[in-house]
């Protein structure tokens, strides 16, 4: 799968994911009036705005980008209604080419991490038969339970040709509570990174693996550094834009070949008609000004690439 | 919400919480065979079979105990009809009056932690409306990212007088992969309880805190160390019986007061028919059979609390 995301952020020269975590908030009131119509105000109703708001966007920037990134904490919030928005979401991606990284942050121990693992990635069994729940391609896992935790992923990932990125650096102003603890002299994150390459080698698909790392943008140093332990790993890099991560900050991320490396933006591109810059395209725009946050974010890591 | 689980267990004298973490294969054949014949060898087929099959537990345990605690991800992997099935679960739990501990180990950053929990502990706004998602009573909550990912939650658990419980050392063998490492001559873990009993201080209900942790039973000397850096948490404790946890293992989980733990069984009561020493209940009788599995393990658990 990993070959799979390559081959599209060299198709589009693009090494960029969107982040489809629709606040409620930021669905045009044409949009949510017309949701809200239909199905009142109710869970239904949210669930169908912010379905129609992912449709929009997906449609006008589908050509241009590898991948999207759906961050099911905002559809759950919804409830059953709003999980069956995100599964519309995630088959719909898939339809238009896609790679589609469920950002589901799941973890648990043993055969709690492989149920979670085959309703994500695999198929469950159901007597003599057998069905893909949400059938994303990739998704998040968070490493705190260690590799019993992990494993059951790693294998579904070799059944069904899938992939996850595992929580390393995370991009939040108090990831270093725990993560930046110095264990022998060194952070915690990179002996967690040390365990993602590790967990990683079982499961390489020509230069790179089908497990991958989350690392912030947010912190560039410790990036470069994670880079150099996990040189075979794809890092999957939130915090580009409303976090306050830029281009410049990124380049460590990457390997030499211009790879390695995946950055997501979701506010700055999704909800980029509430700011000033793209203000001009208004409510019914919401659409074409995320195409030109996505273009705008896409010269803006190119340069930085080409001036390293 | 504590004080509602504390007077369950005084009512009951039982700190027990019966985990609700359907495999298919726990399901009776003759369930399994009435949910396929109605709805096919299909996700719904699965999600009918495992909420007959734990309606049959609750109605059998539920004046036992106070308290259940549903595995997300035994529901989950059967997509959006299984999750119809949790929800439905933990609704039948409360009307028989039991305090509902939701294990979804979720946790991210910021506003995407609030969605998580007024999705699940809160009520999410919808225009002029507002509605509960899934409506647990308390969830479990995955530290790795730090205070900004766990503080969404307890900002909820004050605004709805809900709980959680936040994974510190958790039972499988490979918890100590990251979670034992040496931080300034202290395992992580300890370092976690700390910001816990932290947490849990903006929370206090009586004299205990609606922020718990959740310690393995199968690791009991950790239990003992952290019951002293947390001595307002109340502990949620996985691991008993199939796990290899047992009664006398756990004392030293409580406080004087005999409160502070709670005590987690999943497999060993709700597949207990399945065990040798139950099997002459017979399939028709798996409810019954987890009845005497409760049982047996509430007598364990108070003789061990006698003798200490």
């Amino acid at each position: 799968m990993i070959q799979k995301l390559i081959e599209g952020i060299r198709r589009t020269e693009a090494p960029i994911v969107v982040g489809l975590d629709p606040m409620l908030n930021y669905v045009p009131e044409f949009q949510k009036k017309a949701a809200f119509e239909q199905y009142g105000e109710t869970l239904e109703g949210a669930a169908e705005a912010i379905w129609q708001f992912n449709k929009g966007i997906v449609d006008a920037v589908a050509d241009l980008i590898p991948a999207v990134k759906p961050q099911i904490a905002m559809y759950e919030q919804f409830g059953i209604p709003g999980l069956q928005a995100f599964y519309r979401t995630v088959q719909y991606c898939k339809e238009k080419g896609l790679v589609v990284i469920g950002d589901i942050k799941r973890g648990d121990i043993g055969s709690t991490s492989e149920a979670y693992a085959v309703g994500h990635l695999g198929k469950v069994a159901v007597g003599s038969k057998s069905y893909y729940g949400f059938d994303e391609d990739f998704v998040t896992v968070n490493p705190y339970l260690g590799s019993d935790g992990v494993k059951p992923f790693v294998k579904i990932c070799k059944e069904e040709d899938r992939g996850i990125f595992v929580l390393v650096k995370t991009s939040n102003p108090s990831s270093g509570e725990f993560q930046d603890r110095m264990v022998d002299g060194r952070p915690l994150y990179e002996i967690v990174g040390e365990k993602v390459a590790e967990w990683g080698s079982e499961t390489m698909e020509g230069d790179y693996s089908n497990v991958g790392a989350v690392v912030g943008a947010t912190y560039p140093e410790q990036g470069k550094a994670l880079r150099k332990i996990m040189p075979k790993t794809f890092i999957l890099v939130p915090g580009y834009g409303a976090q306050g991560g830029k281009g410049a900050d990124l380049v460590h991320f990457f390997n030499e070949d211009g790879l390695g490396a995946i950055i997501n933006s979701s506010r700055g591109i999704i909800a980029a008609y509430r700011q000033e810059q793209y203000a001009s395209f208004g409510e019914h725009g919401y659409a074409d000004a995320s195409r030109a946050a996505v273009l705008a974010m896409k010269e803006d890591i190119s340069t930085a690439l080409q001036n390293r």
